[in-house]
């Protein structure tokens, strides 16, 4: 309806880079080997929470091949991706807050060496009370992790009262209380974190690095490294995923750059599996208390929210992601009357941090869940009373948030009526079970995490008549192809093939500046700047174009391959000729372009951290079958309908949305990464922790919904965080529907299963 | 006099990759290790002249691990760097025309397996009669290399008759004939030629390459590989040294990127020193009859040029050089009638090519020696006889060349001084004797080797507050430090510290558009394009430091990282104070330059083939002592005074002086390539190929006169082509003055010199 015709926009496309990823030829960090490169490998702490007596190094230095060894206190100087609140540093000084915290590092001629060295080196810990449960953090005896924090192991707290909560509860017709509890789970992105890193007698350093964010890596580095930032350049290699793991520093990368600048020789630093688990920055596990009221309609009266998020050993994403949950509240229902109060809790384990669709994966699970409730309760259809309350168009949010587009309500329709639901809904045998559940996610943020007002994002385009398309924008390709957006944005504009386009990305010095590739930001943000930038390219060259052709420039348009005229269709030229008699004319054919999303208030406050350009959104049903012998939850079904504007490149919007499905799957049904008292970590391989495989998959059926944001770069807005919202609670209340057992905690395992059964029976039994 | 203040420009800076170089850590072409990547090796003619009846590669493509078997037919198009007269393909088709000619090429897992394939190709050759000489190759009855050759064996013939040659000789006071012969020589660069060529699934061509000229590979490869340039990439690694033998594409560039094509993996072709012989591209050997004419004061009359050229067996850049050798007659010196008269011929050997200096060379060897012979008929010091036809300021020579800026007399007069010339001219003891010569080299070229009129150089800055300074230009530094020289200009036009500007060049799409590393161009005309691309970004920046600070624009300068008002000491702010601003308000800074050189004409013909848009001046002083038991010439003393205009960095200009002395010593003393009566190359290895070492290099004297091109970027010209012209003939004008023998074929080996010395001891005998 509001979609309008491309060329390029809106078809299947392939991926340039596919191939040579496919058959192994694509070159990711680890890839890289350079000329007298050393080894760097980080020596982890072997208890949870201690204070460092002593580290002897000696040993380690004498061992022939051994060319630096490094300690925490080489590097004093703190980072976070939150510069005001810093709490990490390159390795731990004083003391250890996690098991498998990097307490020492070595580079040597080869890993045989560095793993030899490593075990050389002696540290003497004094053993402290391990907390991994956030309650016993919390307690008033407890030894606090950060001894410069101002209350003890409760790391951030935030409070926000929109509406009367009280009153409107009391007046509801039914309010429904629950508590709820999400797993400590992995991204499990399959290329561990890796980073090369070289340094010159010129004092400049130079890192490849797998990262989602090489702006935010630059300025970390800056800071740990105490050098300023344009003596650093970062660029990203190809990565096998990030899913917001790789969304700050990592300790590898930091380490790489200070043993380089030891060794004065390019040092590699490639986490295994398991230093994965260590570096982390998974998704929080939160506890949420919730009451949530409903009038007799089916309208939701208020929504009593608190929650404590278990944060691990580190500051990292926390207090973003704290009041990002608060703001996830708000949405995809109008409600008028919501409190939210929280806090993130220092604990003995490695560091929670952003994880695809994070602050809001975790409440998404439990409002989906008590709405179904409500529902029922109410003699409902969940589909009714979601219906009822969703946003649709433009709507406020009572917190200050601003949405301009939402098609949620075809979102809800759309998946209702693809999957059957209403059909199956209570009607299907004892043992299987259709859920609903929706949600919907950011596409960008208003601000930078430091608070900047730069443009978020840049671009420049070159023309060139034998190198072709040259786009530069420091957007970064982490797998979700973000390369391939641009270049069909791009190309669109110029009207030209997508495979023309060739970019230059995720590099700090080599393209103009962008964020990074986080709170699916990139299409809308880097989107725009492209999409300026070509503007400004055809304003310098239609004129051209129109003295040669003899009109008015205003009335040429480009498209295949040409410079035509809107209204005489003898009037055209071919558009490479014209960038030629552009370029002997004037010189180089440039343009840029930028894009600072629209603020609307002039000061930051907590309300409106959620505030972003715009959001999509997105519905699911799944349906399962619970095998009662077994305990099994097996998704056998999969609906999605989303509004994510117009798809750039539908193939691509599916695959996030499967991707998403997945993931979430996998947070519902298998995984956990699971700690022994000391805090150690039980299962940190892919052996014993759990994903999803293909046979675990259903097949998927995703259907983009019509939509078009008229203020988004072709209309476009997010894809790829919103899906991963409503799996949990689909899925969760399938098995109500199949079951009738409500669950409240993940993930939900064949013997939770099972146990639930035998209570259900046990209770029936009673009764 | 002419020279003005500048912060950096003038300063000796060390570059900024030395340490890594140094080090290492540089990576080279042949570095590059990617996945999958194949090892491609070329089978060459074992024989110099024939038909090739069959090739059989059904053996080799049986080997397990071979991936690839490539023959001429498979790709037959031609190519050449005048694209309008190509003469090679890739790999010989249906005759071979030198011993060492690449006939096929197999790509394989590892380099042994790509030997034993090669070894299984067989080729059967009918034998045709070999020419190694000119003379022999021209002859009536004689099979032509090139069946569609016009004229036989004759490549290109060039007549030039400028003024009345006849009259002058016949009005001359004295008229001298020679006739000289200059040697085989190679460039002998350190890094053999190297390429890697991968083909990815969407038919892109990326291509790593030691190449002066990504852009000439650019269009070769896109003409053999008959695909679009815009679906090529060329980029240059580190580059160890080119001197004109990596001015083109070259065979390993061209089979990497089929074999890369063929096997849909990456290929690595990389040369071993031998087949760097076989590629060759060296100095032509030519044979010179020269009369030249002077009258009773000293001033030149006429020159009547007589040349053949011995080509070797393909065109390459050889009607360039053809036509460069008929310009070089025309300067340093005022002369009126001048006529030319050439040819190049194929013969059986490695094709000659550019190497540094080209065209100047060899008529400055014969020329500066006769001119020497004629000052000591006439009585006078050569030194005299040189500065009174020596040009001075701005100059028109007969063939319409322009000189716009001249210190050549500066140079005389100067090196005659410091070196105490006059003082040792005829004066030393027998055995020990000087030698003075002058020369002169291009910075660069009118035209494009193709006829475009687009801009020969361009240039893009960008600055950002966190990255800082990145500046794109095409240009290549293959070792002559380029970038060390744009980053300088850009920085002093910024007024900011040289070490802060990142440069990305040598790459067809990363940068833009440059034409490559030949004809000392670079400086000039890249150096242009980022002068002009500053003078650009400034004119953007400064108003917005001027509104800010509260002026007028036009009071304002940049210097020393700040925006400063030129009359009021108060008025300033930091200059990336200002930038931010420019970045908060408008978005990206960034702007291009580019430089397209003055034309005089507006068409081509011959006689202007020698324009430049500016040139530099060089006169040298070369003592020697020959030993006249061995017949060894030691070069013991050496000075050169030189006009580059005003040297960008000294220090750099002193190793390009002093590399293009030493070179031009091996090629008059010790380097020659020579063939078996087969066309074999019998020292086609650095054992037996001899160039000079550090203990036959004297301690050479520098000295940059006082010179300023007002029309060139900060008043440059080129600084390392010039100095390699008086070398030859300053050396065997000092072994003249030492015994009194006047070479006149290189190289002047201790048999010759022995042999000259009976000679004249059987002469002396006689009279």
């Amino acid at each position: 309806m509001n979609q309008r015709k491309f060329s390029i926009i809106g078809t299947d496309k392939v991926r340039k880079e596919a191939p040579a990823k496919a058959r192994g030829e694509a070159i990711y960090t680890d890839d890289i080997k350079l000329p007298r490169m050393l080894i760097g490998k980080i020596k982890h702490s072997d208890c949870a929470h201690a204070r460092i007596i002593s580290i002897d190094t000696s040993e380690a230095e004498k061992l022939p091949g051994v060319k630096a060894v490094l300690v925490g206190s080489e590097a004093p100087n703190k980072y976070g991706i939150v510069p005001q609140a810093p709490t990490e540093t390159a390795l731990a000084i004083g003391k250890v807050r996690f098991h498998g915290e990097p307490v020492a590092a070595v580079a040597a001629v080869d890993e045989a060496t560095a793993d030899r060295a490593l075990d050389l080196i002696k540290i003497e810990y004094e053993l402290l009370p391990v907390y991994i449960d956030p309650h016993a953090a919390m307690a008033k005896d407890a030894v606090p992790l950060h001894e410069d924090n101002k209350y003890g192991n409760i790391a951030y707290m935030a409070k926000q009262d929109f509406g009367d909560v009280d009153k409107a509860l009391a007046e509801s017709h039914r309010v429904l209380e629950k508590t709820f509890k999400t797993s400590y789970v992995n991204h499990v992105f399959m290329e561990p974190h890796s980073c090369v890193a070289r340094f010159d007698d010129n004092g400049d350093l130079m890192m490849w690095s797998s990262t989602q964010v090489p702006h935010y890596l630059h300025t970390m580095a800056s800071q740990v490294l105490d050098m300023p930032m344009s003596k650093i350049q970062v660029t990203v290699p190809t990565v096998g995923g990030g899913f917001g793991g790789k969304g700050e520093a990592s300790n590898n990368e930091l380490v790489a750059a200070l043993l380089s600048r030891k060794s004065l020789r390019p040092v590699k630093v490639t986490y295994s599996r398991k230093e994965v688990f260590f570096q982390h920055r998974g998704r929080h596990p939160i506890e949420m208390k919730i009451r949530m009221g409903v009038d007799r309609e089916g309208y939701l009266t208020a929504i009593d929210y608190d929650g404590i998020m278990d944060g691990g050993a580190y500051g990292a994403w926390g207090i973003i992601i704290l009041f990002y949950t608060a703001a996830m509240l708000h949405l995809p229902y109008k409600i008028t009357n919501v409190r939210f109060n929280a806090k993130r809790i220092y604990t003995n384990k490695p560091t929670c941090g952003p994880m695809r669709g994070l602050g809001g994966v975790q409440p998404r699970f439990a409002l989906e869940s008590m709405m179904d409730d409500l529902a029922i309760m109410l003699g409902m259809s969940p589909y009714e009373l979601k219906l009822k309350n969703a946003i649709d168009g433009k709507h406020d949010t009572v917190s200050g948030v601003h949405v301009r587009h939402s098609e949620y309500k075809k979102c809800l329709t759309e998946v209702v009526n693809r999957s059957g639901y209403l059909e199956k809904h209570q009607k299907l045998p004892f043992g299987r079970g259709v859920g609903l559940a929706g949600g919907y996610y950011i596409s960008g943020t208003a601000y930078t995490l430091y608070m900047s007002y730069k443009p978020h994002s840049s671009a420049l385009i070159r023309l060139d008549t034998e190198s072709g398309v040259t786009l530069q924008c420091g957007a970064t390709d982490i797998g979700q192809g973000s390369n391939m957006v641009l270049a069909m944005m791009c190309a669109e504009k110029l009207g030209l093939p997508y495979e023309s386009v060739h970019v230059i990305s995720g590099d700090t010095k080599n393209a103009p500046f962008d964020l990074g590739s986080f709170a699916s930001r990139v299409t809308v943000a880097a989107g725009a700047a492209v999409c300026e930038a070509a503007d400004k390219l055809l304003a310098q060259l239609l004129p051209v174009a129109a003295v040669h052709i003899g009109c008015r420039a205003d009335q040429l348009l480009a498209g295949n391959g040409e410079i035509y005229s809107k209204f005489e269709k003898e009037l055209r030229m071919p558009f490479w000729d014209a960038v030629e008699k552009y370029i002997d004319a004037f010189g180089p054919l440039t343009a840029t372009g930028s894009y600072t999303p629209p603020r609307r208030t002039g000061e930051f406050k907590g309300g409106n951290v959620g505030h972003s350009p715009t959001y999509g959104f997105t519905a699911h049903v799944a349906e399962v079958e619970v095998d009662t012998e077994t305990g099994e939850v097996k998704v056998v079904g999969y609906n999605e309908a989303g509004d994510c504007g117009q798809p750039i490149n539908p193939l691509s919007v599916e695959g996030q949305v499967e991707g998403s499905i997945v993931m979430a799957m996998g947070q519902a049904l298998y995984e956990e990464i699971r700690l022994a008292p000391d805090g150690r970590i039980i299962n940190p391989n892919l052996h014993d922790y759990k994903v999803p495989t293909m046979r675990d998959i259903p097949h998927i059926k995703t259907y983009a919904v019509d939509s078009y944001d008229p203020d988004s770069p072709f209309g476009a807005k997010e894809a790829g965080e919103g899906p991963i919202q409503p799996t949990i609670p689909a899925i969760l209340n399938a098995v109500y529907d199949a079951i009738g057992v409500r669950f409240t905690e993940l993930p939900l395992t064949p013997e939770k299963v099972l146990q639930a059964l035998e209570e259900k029976k046990r209770q029936e039994g009673l009764s």
